[in-house]
């Protein structure tokens, strides 16, 4: 059953129609003009957006700013890729009469925009993943039009945001409803089941995201829906490591799982540590911060009072206060038998200042607890020097995790072209796509193969004297190539 | 709702689990081998594989042995970029202090298998997308294990071919179990809930395909399904194409639409053609062919029957006939405006031995009919020389379906690097996927990050030995390698 569509959000569709084909056809020097030009307004805008989050996030200030950084960085990252053509997948098959399985045409493979995008901002991330973050400029990238459902958590701060990414394009010459803003739930559940919009890229929590999912799946023509729900990102800690260095490791967890107030999706929930005494004695004391939202906080307290309550689980350490500004930060322990008895309390996932730690009694009951762990951003693997047994976990825990780390932690995830930000569900509705880094471009491509055509009827990029990186013929030629026009 | 697993489907998966880690370890050269020895198996089997696919298909016997040799080629082509590292997508960013938005740790990034996947074999190639099919190589070559469901048209040989494959791996030394077979609705339909059971790969009816998609999309944790569900591949013949050389377009359309039985999910189902007279005229006579199954027969003389019940279409051609051995070829016609007014005629789907002629008025016609496409296979048009519209309508097409063809027909689908086997819903259900070609095999993969490995515990194709195409720091290097072990 269709959602009425809000007046907002049908005006900002119908410009985002409107936007789609001149914008899929923008050439991507000028797409990447545009690109650039959203981050410098973005810059020049810093005085008023970082106190803007600021007021409306509690945020510290300094974080703000790096995040900020982080936003403009990846515009001009994707920017720069878009002139490579790195972007492209060019791939082309001349006509081989010789073809094993018969003669073969002319073939010619590059990808085009599905078309207008919904982006789901996130609370976490006032800059980063929000109105002009990675999924707006990964689908503005790929020549989509972009409609942010902004989250509720910071109103100001997206209407400023969108005023000024809304400017930045109008100057750079983008079509006219390239980008558009829309507020409230009610606004976002017709978007994702309108007809027009060709997919979605969501971050937030699972229940929310789920509930999106199923609607665009169920839509009579399904589209991408591109989640981020949830993740425990699980750290193990082995013998080794724990034995060569306890206190680095017991200070290196305080600190990224309190970092932020915990309000991360990367933030490390599950610690697989072994079952000897004194990593809880080793912990430096714990405190919470301010949360993002009230909602947020009695949702952590929610949570971790669940979590605290199964058999077996202790609450080691709590600071005093389940309010919104002290939601307590919390250490809990259990042991491995209890985990594999119930494996759910792997998964359960905490958004906030908190960390269970599983104590495990040996090498087997370890692999049995890795073999346990659900779908995940993230796993982490403390090691010693010469650790056989850390070698052995790194292929186990890539088979559940999109990123595997190595004596550092999982929080801090930069933008790059080997980043990947996914993996098994609920980590992402779309385990072979990331939402970081160049790659999140493509989940708002798709391919075309184009047949036997004449050179001028090609797109430009597919022309014979076209340069960038390209498959031709089995074989990768092209180096990363100078600018495009 | 769980359904109940079937024995052999449960036998199935339970070694398909086993084999998993296994296969997913064996070397990309070994791998290739185990390939290679399939497709040797099928080629020296084929005296017997070609003969019993004649009885349960009734498809001549030249055409089931080209099909034979697509499938041994693909599996053959498959393994070779297996060994050049073509398919692991390899990238890798240094550590760089100076990274602009924070230091940046050392991230390598490849591709794993997904898991144990399950594939529904087509009814019209008992060779290609069958049980030793494109599906089946893809996944393969991935590192899954794969359990096919074998269709009910040719389960003879469906048999025979998996006791061929299943040979052939063991002689390859691939793990016990990495493939297997499962018969009959209820294995189906139980095998796409099945928690071991990691991603879908379907040919098949739209609406057998959006069940099996919806039980998945369901499921707690959704898997994706890759199902290639409908098409009616339009082809424009325009004015001037029409001028020039109406008897080879007429010729050619008669051709591939009847090619088969026209029974080809890339079969020409709809034309828009020139309001003149003449096309009915330059065409020539059209007949049946025996089909596949008695229920294709049935269903094609069904939907045939309900589009030319539509107000506004007429039966212009049909051959006498609605029985299983003569299901009589037919040519419908109507015009741009019925079309427009009842945009669903386009995208009616007649599995079988027709098209639909629909006659446009003026190029302003012509451009909203493309509008109201759905989502395609193949857009082919017929263009004249030095034919602006044409060329004006290809980045059109391209909006509309995975595959362009210039001046040819869609009928034929090579396997090579270039190729797109996809499109927007109904064509695909993962329109940013091909399910032909060397590019499949990516469906069965996601990607994972390394962060900070040293050098010994990283995949070997991640480490700085490793040869192979990659993209380092931005910039793609190292052409295809040799062989790798």
């Amino acid at each position: 059953m269709r959602t009425v569509v809000p007046t907002a959000l049908e005006q900002a569709l119908t410009s985002a129609v409107d936007a789609a084909r001149p914008w899929a056809a923008t050439p991507p020097g000028a797409r990447a003009h545009a690109l650039e030009t959203v981050a410098g307004a973005l810059d020049a805008h810093s005085d008023e957006l970082v106190p803007l989050a600021l007021a409306e996030t509690h945020l510290p200030s300094a974080r703000l700013r790096g995040e900020l950084a982080r936003t403009t960085f990846q515009l001009r990252l994707l920017a720069d890729r878009l002139r490579s053509g790195l972007l492209d997948d060019v791939r082309i098959d001349h006509a081989d009469p010789d073809w094993p399985m018969g003669p073969r045409p002319d073939l010619r493979r590059t990808l085009v925009p599905l078309g207008p995008v919904v982006v789901f901002a996130a609370s976490n991330f006032p800059f980063a993943f929000s109105v002009a973050g990675g999924d707006t400029a990964s689908a503005l990238a790929a020549g989509c039009p972009v409609v942010v459902k902004a989250h509720p958590g910071h109103p100001g701060l997206s209407r400023l945001t969108a005023r000024v990414v809304t400017d930045a394009l109008e100057a750079a010459g983008a079509p006219e409803g390239v980008f558009g803003l829309v507020e409230g739930l009610e606004a976002g559940v017709a978007a994702v089941q309108d007809p027009r919009v060709r997919a979605v890229g969501f971050t937030g929590s699972l229940r929310g995201g789920r509930h999106l999912f199923d609607l665009t799946s169920a839509r009579p023509d399904p589209i991408p829906f591109y989640g981020e729900l949830g993740s425990t990102n699980p750290v193990v800690v082995t013998p080794a490591a724990w034995r060569e260095r306890a206190e680095a490791v017991a200070a290196g967890l305080a600190a990224s799982f309190t970092l932020g107030a915990g309000q991360f999706c990367t933030n490390p929930g599950v610690v697989l540590v072994p079952d000897v005494p004194g990593l809880l004695e080793a912990l430096p004391p714990v405190s919470g911060a301010r949360m993002l939202t009230p909602g947020l906080a009695e949702g952590f307290v929610r949570a971790l009072d669940a979590l605290a309550g199964e058999p077996g689980v202790e609450v080691a350490r709590r600071a005093d206060g389940t309010a919104y500004d002290a939601p307590g930060a919390a250490v809990l322990t259990t042991h491995g038998d209890v985990a594999l008895a119930r494996p759910e309390i792997l998964s359960a996932e905490c958004f906030g200042p908190s960390t269970l730690l599983v104590g495990y009694r040996d090498r087997e009951q370890l692999l049995q607890l890795v073999d346990a762990l659900g779908g995940q951003l993230t796993a982490t693997v403390q090691a010693g020097d010469d650790d056989a047994l850390a070698r052995e976990l790194v292929p186990l825990l890539a088979e559940h995790a999109g990123r595997v780390v190595w004596n550092d932690w999982p929080t801090g995830v930069t933008v790059s072209d080997a980043q990947h930000h996914g993996g098994p569900y609920p980590a992402s509705t779309a385990s072979t796509t990331t939402s970081v880094g160049t790659a999140a471009v493509a989940r708002f491509l798709r391919p075309v193969a184009f047949q036997g055509l004449p050179d001028d009827a090609l797109p430009a990029r597919l022309r014979d004297d076209a340069d960038g990186p390209r498959l031709v013929d089995g074989r990768r030629v092209g180096d990363v190539g100078g600018p495009r026009s």
